[in-house]
């Protein structure tokens, strides 16, 4: 257990949610994690509460400044009564990189993990059972200083809330249409592209507005520079296969450094495929298919594992993958890769982490 | 008074700061001013409240995906007992100009207005009254919905705080030294670098603390397409006197619209000088200098009014703009402008709007 954690459990327990309506989002546990900083104390008080407001001054910098930064991850539950997480260090250690580039205090990686499993320990009945559901897991860090000066904040707090969340593909993976974006642009080299801060997210909002108006489910980035290489789709990285070969956007600065992306590089070479990670031009990809050679297109995330590209458009140019069709190996990495999650499948690279197990298990 | 505005007043108040004390951003005023949206039902229920803090469910899309904006405005107490404002409407259009880019619901800038002498007026006894100080005002609107899909929230919050500061130079206006930044971005075209949301300013502390390391003020931007394009400096508008005529970034996507800047404008227009607003390349500055033509440089802010540069280091190449003394047209020009904003000068645009008349002057 964390050194000095503090658990108070709630008196009364929410009425949980029909499985089969939990959509994303919407439902939040009984418990949450807070702990506080102060600048010269370091981080201190680490305790599970019940889920609470927030109460913060008018002045606080978080609502000024945007010094906030976020993970996503989930917690999956098997089927012989365990809590799986999927390499929860990586979200602390990437939570660690967007917070030096916000000029947030760090945080220790293994003590966040730590905090998490008590989190979920305590929250265990919440983990949904039915196939497909988990518990989405949101750790996040805000600037609570009530001071106006644009300077980083003395004070931060650091608080996991947890989501359990239904099938991203209740009906089996799909894919969708996506719209090539060419005058919004997500970030730039030497921008926060590379952290998971919530401005990154805000300034995203409207092009995937406009996507959607059009009918596109949401949209493709393209870089600031240049305004022809591909970044991310959404808030998902992308790869393409094309002649056999797996090709994915190299992390130039201005790309989320993807656990779900590091994952599927990895499952790729370990199956023996090439990847490339390097500056993809838009266009190539038009070109690969009228040789033939566009075989599939997929964004990789937290919520969504993979989602295959159907259709891009292009400046209306539209481009069909794979006849609008879920491509083989876009699914045989979303069954992999699930199936490891879900701790059905071998995991060969020892990515989950055994967050608890079930009370009725451990009473056998 | 704005329709429907209720006011509850404080039953204690707090014992307001000395003077000479105030510094910037540190003491709010005994109320602010709060008003709700809803999807549906529109900006609802516009009310006075004693200063507290604001409870919010820690899923609230503010802190997860950052739609939030803010504005800056001060109130100056004059001298025969007014309360004026700097051209307040400017604000609240530039707020809807911000809340459209990052899907945030617009608001009535008149009624805003309103709402914001309704405030002024009942702290009135807040405004300083010493030299140079004044009461800084801080509207923002925050995303306030608990779901964290990603997507534009469904509820806000548009609130009003304020802060009696001091005097930003106590001691006379005075010049700093600006380190040219080369690796860090700002913002770039097709981003959010028009909108003042808090995202832009989270990703300016880094460069701004590194600058600091190395004895610098605050950091002149370049563009983050060609890297030799002057954006802004620290969170302000820059100009520079160069053979007589003054040169500003023109507004290219990336730049905020200061309502400062557009002052500045129109009073070196109408004094007939010669203002360009156009790319200003780096290079420029340096080769300007060598001819002896580079004759003063200053950011122009809300907070600063003016603030004279006088030294810029751009790699390691160190440029002393007017021996680092405050140029005669900057003094010139901080002196207009704060005579105006205190109406001790004449304000031939209609440029100040009265918010109120003391109570001490009412009676007479």
């Amino acid at each position: 257990m964390l050194e000095g954690l503090q658990i108070e459990r709630a008196t009364t327990k929410k009425v949980k949610p029909e499985e089969s309506k939990l959509g994303f989002g919407n439902y939040y546990t009984d418990h949450m994690f807070i702990m506080n900083y102060e600048e010269g104390k370091g981080w201190f008080n680490p305790r599970v509460i019940p889920y609470q407001p927030i109460v913060l001054d008018p002045a606080a910098k978080v609502f000024h400044y945007g010094q906030t930064i976020f993970e996503g991850l989930k917690a999956y539950r098997t089927k012989d009564g365990r809590v799986l997480l999927f390499r929860p260090e990586k979200n602390f250690l990437r939570m660690n990189r967007s917070n030096e580039r916000l000029s947030v205090p760090e945080l220790d990686p293994n003590k966040a993990v730590e905090a998490l499993k008590q989190l979920i320990q305590v929250d265990q009945d919440w983990i949904p059972s039915e196939e497909g559901n988990s518990l989405y897991i949101r750790p996040y860090v805000i600037a609570t200083q009530a001071q106006l000066g644009v300077a980083p904040s003395t004070e931060y707090m650091f608080i996991i809330i947890m989501s359990p969340v239904g099938a991203y593909y209740p009906e089996g993976v799909n894919p969708v249409k996506i719209y090539v974006e060419s005058d919004y642009v997500r970030s730039v080299k030497g921008g926060v592209g590379e952290a998971k801060t919530a401005g990154n997210y805000a300034a995203g909002l409207k092009a995937q507005e406009l996507a959607k108006d059009k009918g596109y489910t949401q949209v493709l980035w393209l870089d600031g520079v240049h305004r022809k290489y591909i970044e991310e789709v959404g808030s998902m990285n992308v790869f393409f296969k094309i002649g056999g070969v797996i090709h994915t956007p190299a992390l130039s600065g201005s790309i989320l450094d993807g656990i779900t992306r590091n994952s599927i590089i990895h499952l790729l070479r370990h199956w023996g495929y090439e990847v490339e990670e390097r500056a993809i031009e838009i266009g190539e990809l038009y070109e690969a298919s009228k040789q033939g050679k566009l075989e599939e297109a997929f964004g990789t995330g937290t919520a969504a594992v993979i989602s295959p590209i159907g259709e891009l458009n292009w400046q209306d140019e539209v481009l069909v993958i794979n006849n609008g069709k879920t491509g083989e190996l876009s699914q045989k990495l979303y069954d992999t890769l699930t199936g490891i999650q879900k701790g059905e499948l071998e995991d060969p690279f020892g990515w989950m982490v055994q967050a608890a197990v079930f009370d009725s298990q451990l009473a056998k």
